[in-house]
């Protein structure tokens, strides 16, 4: 027995836009006890990600990092095109995975205390991003 | 309700082979409007994954970026008994992930339009490789 | 129709746990034929991920690479109340992942012969971990 609900989420360039809240009240919504709700953005250039929920350093300091792992207007590139970001944003797509799924208990999100869904707009504009969620009982 | 279809694929070594029409094709068959489709591979030297399907070139670019982050025959690895790609292939299904979860919507695979699905080889030679797709409606 | 258990592993400080026995148990409980284990763990500074499972060193080897990804102390860290291995922790995490899904078939894990699901510690000191499988029929 699954539900689904699409939104949609307007970044402001690079960085993390929590929607914790979004998916909480979709999966109250559904009105299932026990099951998993999957996060999955329809881009090749944005990421999903459960991360720390208390101190914003954590989210500035994945961005550093990321900057190292797939850095922007790398000389190696060949796909360019599109942007000096526009590479990095599809490296960082793959390290941080562009779904999450978390489990239901009681109705509600099993969350740890510390942890927040993240959409992580990885290129550097602004952007409308579509979030498809899916809550299986 | 859950279906489940087993597949091989033969790589031909480092490189990325797109499975998106296969996926879609065990989910037209399994008749189901909503849920999700996981696809998992059974080893722990390939990954799958989700990037872009236009641009060749990103997937060549995500090759020599993986190469940074898991070097071949490097001299820190004490496991190096298969060859000088085993221990980076391991790493790089880590970070890559050894599956993906894509909703499904109105019987069909809810990819966004740059969206592809593919298993992705990180070992220099050809090997045969189990994917075991698992739709729930 | 969903089950779902809830369950602690304490660990001895970075480094692995192999938990596949623990999740099959479960799985076998669940009685359950063709489906899906999924495997969260509800920490921001401790992964869940697949790896092989016979040759330890291949851990010991992801531990090494882990380490250039995301360094202890590492001084553009801004994140650096809870300690030196605190925000290395959060970005491994991020790496490795938070969960992972696993197809069962004929009633069991559907894992490759050198598959094993391991809690990887990121944090240097023990830690107790609660871990949540969810398993859909």
């Amino acid at each position: 027995m699954s539900q689904q609900w699409t939104f949609q989420i307007t970044t402001r360039g690079r960085g993390t836009v929590e929607i914790t809240d979004e998916v909480e009240n979709f999966v109250a919504a559904a009105g299932i006890s026990v099951g998993i709700a999957h996060v999955f953005v329809r881009h090749t250039s944005c990421s999903l990600c459960i991360t720390e929920n208390a101190d914003p350093a954590v989210r500035t300091d994945l961005e550093t990092l990321a900057q190292r792992w797939a850095p922007d207007d790398d000389p190696a590139y060949r796909h360019n095109q599109e942007g000096d970001d526009d590479m990095a944003a599809h490296a960082r797509t793959l390290l941080a995975g562009e779904s999450v799924t978390v489990p239901i208990g009681a109705g509600r999100l099993l969350l740890g205390t510390w942890q927040g869904i993240f959409l992580w707009e990885h290129r550097t504009g602004s952007h409308k991003r579509d979030i498809v969620l899916t809550v299986i009982g």
